[in-house]
């Protein structure tokens, strides 16, 4: 199988498996018992700890584990918002954040809170004089995602952070999709709270971490002992390893970067040529470098997807989280993108582990499945091509 | 090592690990994704769903996973609670709960939520009638563990979520300490909500579930896309794969039950025999068969737990989560002991890895060490025993 979808999740790395065997066969007490066994695991949970500090430029105080990036950034919003100050009442969230996290932005403002929203333009980009224009000294909070899950769009979270420290406000940044696959340093973003998820960089699935300034007022929603009072819950030790070897062997960043997207834009142009009628979204923009978004015409994305089954290539109708319903995507939509086109996106995401010969095999194989349906439809609806 | 504190977590069984080994090197994808693999793991997501169910005699629909007890609960509280009618604004907890439980208590009575207390009596259990006094049309909620992790003490929770029925309150179960234990049975129980964590009975840490009835009105704390929108993320198959081999090999638990209760109840009579300033809490209650909860006299916990190290013994000064503290237990201190006698407090959890030659060998090693410090116990304060 050719798998294509590593925004959707991505398979464990071999250390990672290591590592987590290793942790469970041997380092299995509880890190809050005070026998040896319990503080060989404790150490063993600051070894980890230091490491994910050590790659992500935070302290170790400021990482605090959790079962994941929907947990994390829930857990920033509420805990960061129940700290406010009463007179801050106002949350901003991006019109294009994760669709877990958007339910909670209706939640909070079923419950009282005003949710205003940060909009993107035509191109996916954010619109930072729009942000600007929001800001205020009732803002609670901004939460922005760093770089978008579909089109890979690169969101100014350092400028928006600036912007929101101006006001007073904290700033949230959920870079679930961007750590592991450029770089990123806590310190130098300017954000209070930052989530990252494990399996989207070859880590384990069911951990993750936020980063939390500290000295930030928090008041933790899932109370209990560990993590410093933030965050209560017996901590899942091996999968907290496997995740700090999977931020070990992430290696140059920059370098695996620059040779996926070469990999994503010759994908691109080759799908193009073949068959001019495909239209990437934000193709010009600063993208995620394995993230293609894209539309063949307005053929329906179950079609293509099927049509990838058969040749063995695993790609998305867009988040994996949202994929089976048949409601056109909330960031198209933001983008302004019409319905009709919206149901017809693709999101192929390239990874580590994708190779020149993947995107040779598909350009081969898909434009010539593809080709006999793109030129049905743009026949329809004239019933006849005979003179 | 004599491995003796199996109420703060136990090894992952060979067979649960294995179980893990095989989903993240197979089947490692996505549960939401539509393609090929993302179904073959969807498929096995409901495989381990069908499993969970069938031991604890759920519905698989009833069946939401999390990352642990410590979620579970807080989620079936939040959830339930959110989802009652205005005029329920009480809810109801046993003074004896998990502590981190308890601080979830405290942080909903700070947000204005009237919280009641179930007490215990001096033997550990559970005072039904005084429940019974503080039910009313005004509670939205009663949360009671099924087992208390410092004592084994059984709670009625059957009982009591019959009293809720009857003023039409919701019920939750915290069943972490019964589940893989004692058999367990959710239609049968009375519940609405029971939570349940791997990592007590040889499975995975970070994985674990709630069980809420069909049809329970629930505000999902942690809103997303999984788990028929009750609770967000990426699901964590390979752990929860992992927590359905641990309940599938737990075999007949009535049995295993006998025996452990009987390695317990020998360790606590050759303690008594062999030192006579043993006192075993709850001794006469119905109990978790393998949890014996003691002191020396009034020897300091942390006296007995350094002598039991240099035997290489693992046990516990009471829940692990709280162990580190100097303060004494809040169980020991609901059932009315004194602060110096509850800082004597030695917790044994034995389990199904436990061996006679493991009690044999304490019973050997362990008076031993102590009768001279009961002796100097004793004798002081006064200073002479010359004539």
């Amino acid at each position: 199988m050719i798998y294509l979808d590593h925004n959707a999740t991505t398979q464990p790395a071999p250390a990672v498996v290591q590592a987590m065997l290793q942790q469970m066969s041997s380092t299995w007490a509880n890190t809050s018992s005070q026998h040896g066994p319990g503080q060989d695991a404790k150490r063993a949970l600051g070894a980890a700890r230091a490491v994910v500090a050590r790659v992500l430029g935070c302290k170790p105080v400021e990482v605090v584990f959790t079962s994941g990036a929907t947990e994390s950034n829930q857990m920033a919003v509420r805990g960061l918002l129940a700290a406010a100050e009463p007179v801050r009442r106002r949350v901003l969230f991006s019109r294009v954040e994760h669709s877990a996290h958007l339910k909670l932005a209706r939640a909070l403002a079923e419950s009282g809170v005003q949710v205003d929203w940060l909009p993107v333009r035509a191109d996916g980009t954010l619109d930072v004089a729009a942000a600007a224009a929001l800001m205020g000294p009732d803002v609670a909070l901004v939460s922005l995602m760093a770089a978008n899950n579909e089109t890979g769009v690169l969101m100014p979270y350092e400028a928006v952070a600036q912007l929101a420290q101006n006001v007073g406000a904290r700033m949230h940044v959920d870079a679930t999709q961007l750590i592991g696959k450029l770089p990123f340093d806590f310190a130098a973003s300017g954000a209070d709270a930052v989530s990252l998820s494990a399996h989207k960089f070859h880590g384990p699935k069911g951990v993750g971490a936020l980063l939390l300034r500290q000295g930030t007022a928090f008041v933790p929603p899932t109370p209990g002992s560990q993590e410093r009072g933030r965050r209560g819950g017996t901590e899942n030790l091996p999968a907290i390893v496997g995740m700090a070897a999977a931020l070990e062997r992430l290696g140059d960043l920059e370098q695996q970067a620059a040779r996926i997207a070469q990999l994503r834009d010759a994908l691109e142009a080759g799908l193009q040529q073949a068959l001019p009628a495909t239209h990437v979204w934000s193709q010009q923009v600063a993208r995620l470098p394995g993230t293609s978004y894209l539309r063949f015409g307005q053929l329906s994305v179950d079609v293509v997807l099927q049509r990838l089954d058969t040749l063995g290539v695993a790609a998305s109708s867009g988040a994996a989280c949202s994929s089976g319903g048949s409601e056109p995507s909330h960031v198209l939509k933001a983008m302004g993108v019409p319905a009709d086109e919206a149901l017809a996106a693709v999101r192929f995401s390239l990874g580590s582990d994708t190779t020149h010969g993947d995107v040779g095999y598909l350009l081969n194989k898909l434009p010539p499945l593809l080709a006999p349906l793109l030129r049905e439809e743009t026949t329809t609806p004239s019933t006849t091509e005979s003179p």
